[in-house]
């Protein structure tokens, strides 16, 4: 669908939400309707679980190793959960950008603020990046998401809640907010965001008539 | 499909090409396809032909009138064209967005020109503007689509053929650039550019969180 020959700079789709605020389907089916948008592998430093394929689920790394590649500033974000650290290599994102497709990255607040950071001193980057804030309109309608799900303990419902508001504080930072419909509307504007971002001028060549 | 309360600032989406763009036909499809999307009537000196309705097809203005307006600084564009002038006042675009509606704007790479001068100081423009440069490939293409319509004379053609290429060029001053594939990809593009700019930050509320 999308000429090769039309795309100068790629798209680094980054999408955060409250925990809970349904991105996750979300980004499921963004890649699941464009081949030309790809996860890129993180990296971990928590062990292989059986099935877990080196490369392919997660880079696992040790912890020496991570913490090294943190203090050279590889990771565009990185995160520190129950004692193992979670990170996004740049050079795992830019490879892909490079072989001309796009990146998707689903992340927390935290790691989304770490990328905008990031994108400030790098020109590559913030070329490429374009951050939305996936929501539910209220509080309410958040918990009742939480429970409509029936899988979360009371006490994860609980911290989520209270982590909530704090989270969509956050939005004023992101270029994109999308606040959640039905399913199909999220995706719809999700999708529609992603085409937008294609078509931002400096991402289009023009060669065909050599004036840009 | 939109709820009202999401929206606080409207979109005034501009839409550009070279002539023979395709422009009116997507323009007229957009227009279709999204009932809160309005065009606004603009003026002219002309005098009214058989059937045209004051205030319905165009606010018929006398020429002293039209440069009084102008020189009040009425008017985002205008264009004098064989002897008549045309122009879009601010208060026409203005009042559709302040209704809560959208407003697209057909325009020529000049009016662009003009309309992106006044956002510059004037907030209110600024905030709802989105401009998309719409434009074949190549200038063979371009030829190859005024010659395939056999409506255009030669000496029509060959006009807008030499135009052309400085109007391209103005391409880098606006927002999006699509160039054209298919009418359908066109229209999925510009609909898709549409439904994105709602979607940015400063155009949404988030009343239910009561944070932004």
């Amino acid at each position: 669908m999308e000429p090769e020959s039309m795309t100068k700079s790629g798209v680094l789709l980054l999408i955060s939400a409250p925990s809970g605020g349904g991105k996750t389907t979300v980004c499921a089916s963004m890649l699941t309707q464009n081949p030309a948008l790809k996860r890129v592998i993180t990296c971990t430093t928590r062990s292989p679980r059986p099935g877990e394929v080196n490369g392919q689920d997660y880079h696992f790394l040790s912890m020496p190793e991570f913490e090294r590649r943190m203090a050279a500033g590889e990771f565009l974000e990185q995160a520190l959960v129950y004692g193992n650290r979670y990170g996004t290599l740049r050079s795992s994102v830019v490879d892909v950008l490079r072989s001309g497709s796009d990146v998707l990255l689903n992340i927390d607040v935290q790691g989304a603020a770490s990328i905008r950071k990031v994108a400030e001193a790098d020109p590559e980057i913030r070329s490429a990046l374009a951050t939305v804030f996936l929501t539910p309109r209220t509080l309410v309608e958040l918990e009742s998401r939480l429970r409509g799900r029936g899988s979360e303990s009371e006490e994860v419902v609980a911290r989520r809640l209270s982590a909530a508001p704090a989270e969509v504080a956050e939005a004023v930072h992101f270029d994109y907010l999308v606040v959640s419909e039905t399913r199909e509307w999220d995706l719809r504007r999700v999708q529609s965001i992603y085409e937008a971002e294609k078509a931002r001028r400096h991402r289009v060549a023009l060669d065909g008539w050599r004036v840009l």
